[in-house]
């Protein structure tokens, strides 16, 4: 028998509940032990619940309780969360979490508890949702030197974005659709500005190059400048436009990540990535790129991951899941002004003064485009190189086109 | 410090060769050890190799070295690989395998026989080559009952496909060009007759639902009446022609498996897997669709799945990995014409007489067709269904349309 206790009984926390009685015979004969959920933390009141002789509503009882052997972390934030897993894995217990808040800000460190303790903390579901992903890179593609690992990472922008293209919508048009139907927050900030996909673009970082990087190191930018001119153009040349977090292995042991809109061919199986679906895709020196692609987020396919970490832990609870990674060495960040990219401009002006600029461009067109308006894709530069070029224009977006 | 022998220094063997060298030092780093080459076994001599000191020519030196570890088998087939890998797991030896023909065949057998010697049978690299797709299917989705997992299995038919759909080659003019691009054997037929995606979802199937399916019980369709008609058709209503292996849960515990090509809607993921490339998807009752995408043969990302197994035995090789289904059961398989599709159907004669035999069908049409020929989408039905009403009609091409 395998003790469960939830902390946070909202949409991930409930779900968590749901698989595990959904499935509870297979999740036995699969772990060969009975998983039982004991306790429910949450400070609300669930009289009508199914589970509702699970709830307390003080921690201590969870953490004082021997029988508890996994604590599910669906808090969210970094705070609360932060207490009462610290709390949970000194009192010796394995710690499940969707949480990717507190994994980018305080993975190391608990991580580091976890490895003093000999208890496990996995988080599968803090990246992709339910998508099978942090277990494939560290486990699968063990036998690989990494070179990148790049995503669309955050659902509710890749929604919108794929409502501006495929009918027509503005940004503030899909936006309001997205929250009409739940897929984006009344406060949208934190995955239209892109901080969503930076956090979780910093635990792939840490998994897949062996050390810590901080959401504040990473350049991010979201998708709130992008508009349907953009759109129709990258459409003109075969791209599309996805929010990308990405990663890279450079000399030196460096590793320089970022956040940013992206043209993407439409070659790309990237591009192919819609709705609320997610994606994130590896190169690795023996096996070329793969990518993992599935729900992102939501109820069931959240629990799903973590559920599949429960019964990890829950088949053998005294061996610890190894799951590690090296202190953060700011100076091993590399700032992704070294890299270069092709990158695409819409501009007020002429293409005339445009190839003056950049000498080689690959001009643009799109129906209904007012006069003056001009739009081009350039060679291959670092962004100093172009902000240097730009000068000459009155710019209205830059976008980096992916390789 | 862990030894490893390769059985076979093909294009796999040597593949596993070369990432065990190139990458020693971070396997040396995720393992806590350092993991040896001893042996390699081959007929042929390789004086020139730079792991010419490792080559034997007699298993029963691997077979009575307390030091080996672990036996990679990349001999292929299931005689001389059968007697190999059984006296290996006899002799206490982990063996990882990238033989689909082997497990598909004696999976149950060589696993029974693990269990029993206490060590791991592992063959990641059976299905879709480097991508992970076996054990996030058993360990990632374990919170999940799985419904179906589907998938392009076969490389070259893939490759094939592609260029019948992007260049307009023919289905022969597409094979010959496999064959110089070094895609497709000599001999084609375990490719392009479906065979080898038939031992491939014999696998899968295995591992989703838990019980061994043997090749011969699963009806199997290749690509070889596949025309350029067909794909002119296909492409005119939105759909790529692809070889997919399925295996679905029926009630009662049965499993329905088979191969056969599709008509795949643009819309799935599945439809934009274009060249070598492979991909598996599967269904689960928390996480939804999933899907796994990436090289499903070559030599170093077969190698990169070898490698991926050696490292999680290497871990700790006194823990066998569990990798297990039960005996095939025959009363449990139910065969794939109770399943009903839309389908594709191209004949000779009149959409008339088409309509007389079907009701509502949705006619097509492509530049250049001859005279009396047509090709409809029908409504939902089973085979048997199908043929009833196929009667009326000079039929040259029928395929199943995906759901």
């Amino acid at each position: 028998m395998v003790n469960v206790a939830i902390l946070g009984f909202g949409t991930v926390g409930s779900g968590v509940a749901e698989v595990l009685t959904m499935n509870s015979a297979l999740i036995e004969q699969r772990t060969g032990k009975a998983v039982r959920l004991k306790y429910i933390l949450d400070v609300r009141d669930f009289p009508d619940s199914p589970y509702k002789d699970c709830f307390v509503k003080d921690f201590s009882v969870i953490e004082s309780d021997p029988e508890v052997d996994v604590v599910v972390e669906t808090i969210g934030g970094a705070t609360v969360a932060l207490d009462f897993t610290t709390r949970a894995l000194k009192a010796g217990k394995s710690v499940v979490s969707s949480n990717k808040e507190l994994v980018a800000t305080h993975g190391y460190d608990l991580l580091q508890l976890a490895v003093e303790k000999g208890v496990s903390y996995l988080f599968e579901a803090s990246v992709g949702g339910g998508i099978p992903v942090l277990r494939p890179l560290t486990n699968c593609l063990a036998g690989n030197e990494l070179s990148e690992v790049r995503g669309i990472l955050n659902g509710t922008t890749n929604y919108i974005l794929t409502r501006m293209i495929r009918a027509g919508l503005s940004f503030e048009q899909a936006l309001k659709e997205a929250q009409d139907n739940g897929y984006a927050e009344r406060d949208p900030s934190a995955d239209i500005e892109g901080h969503d996909a930076c956090r979780k673009i910093c635990i792939l970082a840490a998994l897949c190059f062996g050390r810590h990087i901080y959401p504040d190191q990473v350049p991010t930018q979201g998708i709130t400048a992008i508009t349907l001119a953009d759109v129709d153009y990258a459409n003109s040349c075969g791209y599309k436009i996805k929010l990308l977090g990405r990663a890279l292995r450079m000399e030196g042991g460096k590793v320089c990540a970022y956040v940013a809109p992206h043209l993407v061919s439409s070659e790309n199986p990237l591009a192919g990535v819609e709705d609320v679906f997610n994606a994130i895709s590896a190169t690795g020196n023996a096996v070329g790129d793969v990518m993992f692609y599935g729900r992102g987020a939501g109820k069931l396919p959240t629990a799903s991951a973590v559920v599949g970490d429960i019964i990890d832990i829950a088949k053998d609870v005294t061996t610890r899941k190894r799951n590690e990674w090296a202190a953060c060495d700011r100076s091993l960040f590399q700032s992704p002004e070294v890299l270069t990219f092709r990158w695409y401009v819409r501009a007020v002006g002429s293409m005339d003064a445009a190839r003056a600029a950049f000498g080689e461009i690959m001009p643009l067109a799109r129906g209904g485009a007012p006069a003056q308006e001009i739009a081009f894709l350039t060679e291959s530069m670092t962004l100093a190189q172009l902000n240097e070029k730009l000068a000459a224009l009155d710019v209205q977006s830059v976008i980096r086109v992916l390789a």
